[in-house]
């Protein structure tokens, strides 16, 4: 039905994440019928990003210089590392003011189902940065999902016999959730982890 | 929250239809965090794309060929014209194998709330199509919306003084469509365009 170059346009899209065949059809129809300006000027800031934008080299966080502003950062607790799945998990955990420490982040969770073994994520580099004896604990913050319980688990594993102290982030209901909606797993993670009142 | 390359990277997808904040946000990082050339391949085929689709000289449909396929078809008919409001109303027409004339692409509707007059859709470019006495019928076939019958009304009313035949799609309850469900202005629409059997 379309031309080889709008196929190619329309594959591009749906190459995206969450973007199915319709909407990469919308979207290329939107690029080929507005003026050349937004078509280049897309172009120029995907091309631009790609090259500013960086992995530090300590905390394999996004950024523009290297070391970025968190590891750089000499007000921050460098005795503590929260280590995350993604970019985005630093952004949330951020976002609460609360945490004061470093980060690293893996870029993904042990998952055998999609091939992703624990050599594919950044827990070797995670070692290399305990080898020094300033880190005192190790935030295991991954999703309290399968992948993320079964990397938490394997990374807790390597770091207790050096002697740092391996916390893992409270499961449980979420403030402003309802019992009665409340899944199975989750209740017993949060009757698990109460607390003296 | 986030740096600067990253803001520019996020509102270039918040530009496209139907993408909010949120789903920019989840398409930016998935560019940073791919390699480099799923970027640099999708800015290519975006700057390359927009080169070669064009608009046809003479219905405005996209092609990368002028004029398109469909004018350059000396099998189809050439005495009528069918107007549609966008390119993938073509698409949509020339799936159901039925329509075997030309058409004609406004690129819009009239749509005062919307700032959009007749001058800026292509309807001085489909009658300088009519100057010839070769047409002899225009469908016209804009979206049974307000805009849609406004523009249909607006043309019709330039063209019926040519002694061209103007007609419209018929407005009625889709097939497989629900009578119980079908709102009243459709009904409407429905019983008006009723034929004997």
């Amino acid at each position: 039905m379309y031309s080889d170059t709008v196929n190619k346009l329309i594959s591009q899209f749906e190459k995206l994440p969450g973007i199915g065949h319709k909407t990469a059809v919308r979207l290329a129809f939107y690029i080929l019928e507005a003026p050349a300006d937004v078509a280049n000027e897309m172009a120029k800031t995907l091309v631009d990003a790609k090259e500013k934008v960086k992995f530090c080299s300590i905390c394999y966080n996004l950024t523009e210089k290297d070391p970025c502003d968190i590891c750089s950062d000499k007000k921050r607790d460098d005795t503590t590392i929260c280590v995350v799945e993604n970019v985005k998990d630093v952004i949330a955990m951020e976002k609460t003011h609360e945490y004061k420490g470093l980060y690293h982040v893996l870029h993904g969770a042990i998952s055998p189902m999609n091939n992703i073994s624990a050599g594919d994520i950044k827990i070797k580099e995670l070692l290399s940065r305990l080898s020094d004896d300033k880190i005192k604990e190790v935030i295991l913050a991954t999703n309290p999902t399968v992948e993320g319980e079964a990397t938490a688990m394997y990374i807790s594993r390597l770091i207790k016999p050096l002697g740092i102290s391996v916390t893992r982030i409270a499961h449980g209901i979420p403030v402003g959730g309802d019992l009665e909606y409340t899944d199975e797993i989750t209740l017993i993670k949060a009757l698990e982890g109460r607390r003296e009142m």
